[in-house]
């Protein structure tokens, strides 16, 4: 096996989970949120600043490097690792989320989905078995089964289809996987938004017995609440002792809300991606730096934190700078917002060993202003 | 004074000038590079990077920050030293380059000149004494009196109104100047292509006694060799005992052939500018990292360089960051492309300590290949 989960305690105040998943790569320390490197970079960050604030382990996405620069280069390069000089652990979806957001380029059979490039238009097949020997040759720690994400909202007749099409996939996946005892295979349960469904996709997809399990679609355009409530009936459903994979998810109160249901990883662009269009997050919430009220305010983004970019840099800097369109804005707020974010999940593990994970969470929305 | 400058030795076999030139923030030695980070921020850079490379000096742009975000918000902020967090020397340029390259938005008269922003088209007028007040704001520990840089070509008498109006506005300027013992100012000398109009630029703007001098002027399209000469019969006309700075040169072969002609200081957005594009600059001469031949060259930029992205990275790495417009490329590439030319200046200056720059240019050149 190329991992193995330990728990090590449940909160007395919440469930949450402690543990400590061990990687070819290093052990993570969870719950853990995963900084995604889309293209075999964190946007603006090096890997070296991933080590400073404490990343444990980055997602990247096999759709990109399939397409560029192409999984063989990275396999000749040596393996994802050492193509981008990250020597901890890596997890790669499958492709299937992004190759289903091509809308009308793409066409599902029972094969597998065919698609044009987002980048050139030229024609692809990615089947289960093509998704796991493209993940095979990238090299991960943890790779994803190659599923279908239904969108939101659906009916129930598609989602059902869809759902049994992806524990197909899922065996197919299992069955095409060449190195399970360097990359850990993890199953993910499908279902939309109906329970029993959830139930249906959670009961096929641990049969399988994998040494890890996700959940996978939300975070698609659902209510918070409805997604919580999912959360709430289908970890239950998970086996205790493997890692439990929260996809896409990663908003401060969707992160407290997710561990408090029991999930143990998750992963989002979002961190990045706003900070590279001038908004923070801060322990009040968040901060649009390119707002006329920070022209003059020399204080930093948070005062209670202590990151590189709140020691060193004012908000009117940081404004400044984005308003110049300088590189250097896109670098000091993602710096920021990835060390608010992890930060939040270390002060989460402390609630968790200190079993006041529910107070933790009244203290920081009290600050934050909830968003539901 | 705000700065001194301490001759150290000559190079017996060059000439060339080794020297430290003590400053508010720091004594510098020199020859130096100084990296040009126009808005505020070396591009793609942090202060700490520049440090890692041991950055002595940089330059900021005045023109651009008194458009944005304005020089008496950097004031306010504390100077541009705190604002921009960068403790060592800065030196700022005048504004007068930018606002003459602005063409058909900008009108010269005696009083100063009249512009657009290339940023709003607003209305501006900067005069000799709006220079040095706007200097005075930002709080470089190095300022430039407010020039005429004529175009190249340009005819003889075009040449000598615009140097003698140079001389009248470096006075005005030094009369400006409200913090002499905090920034030093220097005068810029002019005359174009010709070699009476040097000398008689020379004449005048020495014997206005400045900290510090510069050969304007030049790198403005006219020939290497053309520029080489006018150094050999310029920098005689300088006091020894005063720094001279090579504005705008930034090319390796430019960077020793000035430091043999006995330039002291030099900046350029070269190294900078054309890393964001994929160019890097090694002991080899130019890469072009785009270039398909790098697809798969899984060695580093060059070989002989110690900088953190050819100790991490590969050729075929950063092509796919390039390629794949990655924030990370600009940052790996503009790094490198700053060590290399400050490790260089490095190089230079050792070899002026061990009496043998002429054999430093023979070796460097037989790699780089000389590029006249």
């Amino acid at each position: 096996m190329a991992i193995k989960y330990e728990l090590i305690k449940e909160c007395r105040q919440s469930g949450a989970r402690l543990g400590l998943l061990h990687t070819p790569h290093g052990t993570i320390e969870t719950p853990v949120f995963m900084p995604v490197g889309t293209q075999a970079t964190v946007k603006a960050m090096t890997p070296e600043e991933l080590k400073e604030i404490h990343a444990q382990i980055i997602l990247s996405n096999t759709y990109h490097l399939y397409l560029r620069p192409g999984h063989q280069l990275v396999e000749k390069a040596g393996g994802l690792h050492k193509f981008m000089n990250w020597d901890r652990a890596i997890l790669t979806d499958s492709g299937g989320f992004q190759v289903f957001s091509l809308g009308d380029l793409r066409k599902i059979s029972e094969e597998g989905v065919e698609f044009r490039s987002h980048l050139d238009g030229s024609k692809h097949f990615i089947s289960p078995e093509k998704a796991i020997e493209i993940e095979n040759a990238l090299g991960a720690d943890i790779i994803m089964a190659f599923d279908e994400c239904a969108p939101y909202p659906a009916d129930r007749t598609y989602v059902k289809n869809s759902l049994e099409r992806t524990t197909r996939w899922a065996k197919r996946c299992k069955e095409a996987h060449k190195k399970p005892d360097q990359q850990a295979l993890f199953g993910i349960i499908q279902g939309g938004m109906y329970r029993d469904l959830r139930e249906q996709s959670a009961k096929e997809i641990t049969a399988l017995d994998f040494p890890g399990y996700a959940v996978g679609g939300l975070s698609v355009g659902e209510p918070k609440p409805l997604m919580y409530e999912i959360l709430e009936y289908t970890t239950p459903l998970m086996p205790k002792d493997r890692p439990r994979y929260l996809m896409g998810v990663g908003s401060p109160d969707c992160l407290i809300e997710g561990v408090i249901r029991g999930i143990d990883m998750f992963d989002c662009v979002l961190p990045t991606r706003i900070a590279r269009n001038g908004t923070a997050m801060t322990s009040f919430g968040k901060v649009v730096i390119k707002n006329a009220q920070y022209a003059e305010d020399f204080a930093p983004l948070d005062p209670n934190c202590g990151c590189n970019t709140c020691r060193n840099y004012s908000k009117a800097y940081l404004r400044h700078l984005y308003k110049a369109q300088e590189i250097l804005s896109a670098r000091l707020v993602t710096y920021h917002n990835l060390y608010f974010l992890l930060n939040l999940m270390k002060n989460i593990r402390d609630a968790i060993k200190a079993d006041r994970l529910l107070d933790y969470r009244k203290e920081f929305f009290e600050k934050y202003g909830y968003e539901v």
